[in-house]
């Protein structure tokens, strides 16, 4: 029996905050894999701020999602039916395979996940790219030293949760930004962050100063906009801003506010450095091992945030990120309950 | 007989574009030099943009200039009366002065010029600290490889033309971005760049395209504003962009623009760095060295913009900087007729 696929496709370029209508809910059979292919039911999706931009048309540094295209993420399935010789039915796989029930796969850029190591969320986290944006973007472009003072914004989320740990585990002096009481408890009480900025609390500027009281060494920047103005007023000096994101900025219909205070670079002899996780995909080895080892010894913390549902929640689970809903990983994991 | 000395005194903190009465002109008679001291009659004063910058209150990279504090300022003069055993009657000197016609120094951070190899000028221009801070800008932080492109903005300007030759030099494409047609005729005819942009000629956005299809490798930086975040838009993968100055704000009354555009750091995996030349000190005998070097061998032009006066006519001299009315190293010569 042939099953029923369920995919988002993009319909239109969001303007703003994306709405439902940006995408366009299909169901349809889903394809049989042809030979050297295998067919993924997806079991766990990947919400990330990145797909925002993917939505976007223009240069970037991979292509946008084309209008009609199933909506790019990635995301963790079980191979259901396999005309390829590495892959088995019944193994579960992480990749890129859209948001959709179904999915057709080369294996291009798949890995089997080992759910005796870790539950498979945590191959969408701590073990997936959320950790190796953190470990190589901490470790090789911000340079931290032991007793140096990070700052992460978006202290809460995905990426910016493993960089303060790890910062932690190398010796620093590590200052989350987030927003709220909870999130500012649970990264200080529960992750070691030495203390948490509340950026809803007001007075970003005051409270930086009040926590930073030797300036800022690494700054690893998650959200761009006024936090990244007010940080660059608090560099040390030589200090490295690891520019990994800015979603306060994705969804602005204005064009984006840079950071006025660039000049600072200038008197502290500073720098702000953009990377992109896949430059260091031969070395992505060499970053789980270390992950998984600092989980295992209990030195670090996964923390997902899975939410339950059919493929028809997408939409709104997605915009959680830009409210800043999630704590951790967001995670849509599929139900069983469509077709 | 105690010759008159004449000073400008800061006398306010400047709002925009500084005026006249925002110096103090003092004539009183000059001090003796006291033991180990010796007094230095100036010749030329060398006119910076960041001499705006020391005139603002606030934290930076040297304290800013006190209220009723004689204007700092490079300058080369011949030493009249000493009683400093490392310097003679006679001899020439080169450093930070202050705007006056006599100084009284003990010789710190000062260095005897030798103009039987260069003439005075010189060394305030590409053998003084602006050649090194082309040098050092360009070939540490922005490390051009040969057949790169290098963008440089204020590129007739004092540290411009140097950083583009140097590019030259290098082997790499050089692109100068300046105002009107005959500065972009004397970096392309008389500098050896490969193209100039006049950014006076509007659309800089379609003259950067043209002049640099294969994206900006190094962009050395001196003004900041609108023609930062046009550039930020080409940078090629890798990209290193080198922050000297941002002339173009120095006298903003508004709070200063960002560079909206710095998301395409994380694009293109680029770095935006500032530097400051005196963390080179230990350097510059190399530097000097290389300039020299190449200024003898003729691959290496100097051009001072040299305006003969009365110390009076400072501050009308000094604002050229900022109406573009230099070509190269601006400097003021002190003619005779005072006291």
């Amino acid at each position: 029996m042939t099953p029923i696929n369920a995919q988002w496709r993009l319909a239109a370029r969001p303007v703003g905050l994306p709405k439902r209508s940006d995408w366009e809910y299909v169901e349809e059979p889903a394809p049989e894999p042809s030979d050297a292919r295998f067919r993924v039911q997806l079991e766990y999706l990947s919400l990330d701020p990145a797909m925002r931009g993917w939505m976007n048309e223009g240069r970037s540094y991979m292509p946008p999602v084309g209008i009609g295209e199933v909506m790019r993420a990635g995301g963790i399935g079980r191979v259901v039916d396999s005309r390829h010789e590495d892959y088995a039915v019944g193994e579960q796989v992480s990749g890129v395979f859209g948001v959709q029930r179904f999915s057709i796969s080369d294996g291009t850029g798949v890995t089997k996940i080992d759910t005796t190591l870790a539950p498979a969320p945590v191959y969408l986290g701590v073990l997936g790219m959320t950790g190796l944006t953190a470990y190589f973007g901490l470790l090789d472009i911000g340079r931290p030293e032991p007793g140096q003072t990070v700052v992460v914004s978006g202290a809460a989320g995905a990426v910016g949760s493993v960089v303060g740990q790890i910062a932690r585990i190398k010796g620093c002096r590590v200052v989350g930004i987030t927003g709220g009481p909870e999130k500012c408890e649970w990264i200080t009480e529960e992750l070691g962050f030495d203390a948490a900025i509340d950026y809803k609390r007001g007075d970003l500027r005051a409270q930086l100063r009040e926590y930073t009281p030797d300036g800022v060494d690494v700054y690893f920047d998650n959200v761009g906009g006024e936090t990244l103005d007010e940080v660059l007023r608090r560099l040390a000096r030589g200090a490295r801003v690891v520019l990994c994101g800015a979603i306060s900025q994705y969804n602005a219909e204005q064009p984006p506010r840079g950071p006025a205070n660039y000049i600072q670079l200038v008197v502290m002899r500073a720098s702000m450095t953009g990377f992109l996780v896949f430059d260091f995909a031969r070395r992505y080895p060499e970053g789980v091992a270390q992950l998984a080892q600092w989980l295992q010894s209990g030195e670090l913390r996964s923390r997902e945030d899975v939410v339950s549902g059919d493929l028809d929640k997408f939409p709104e689970v997605f915009l959680m990120l830009f409210r800043g809903e999630n704590t951790g990983k967001l995670i849509l994991q599929l139900t069983e309950d469509e077709g």
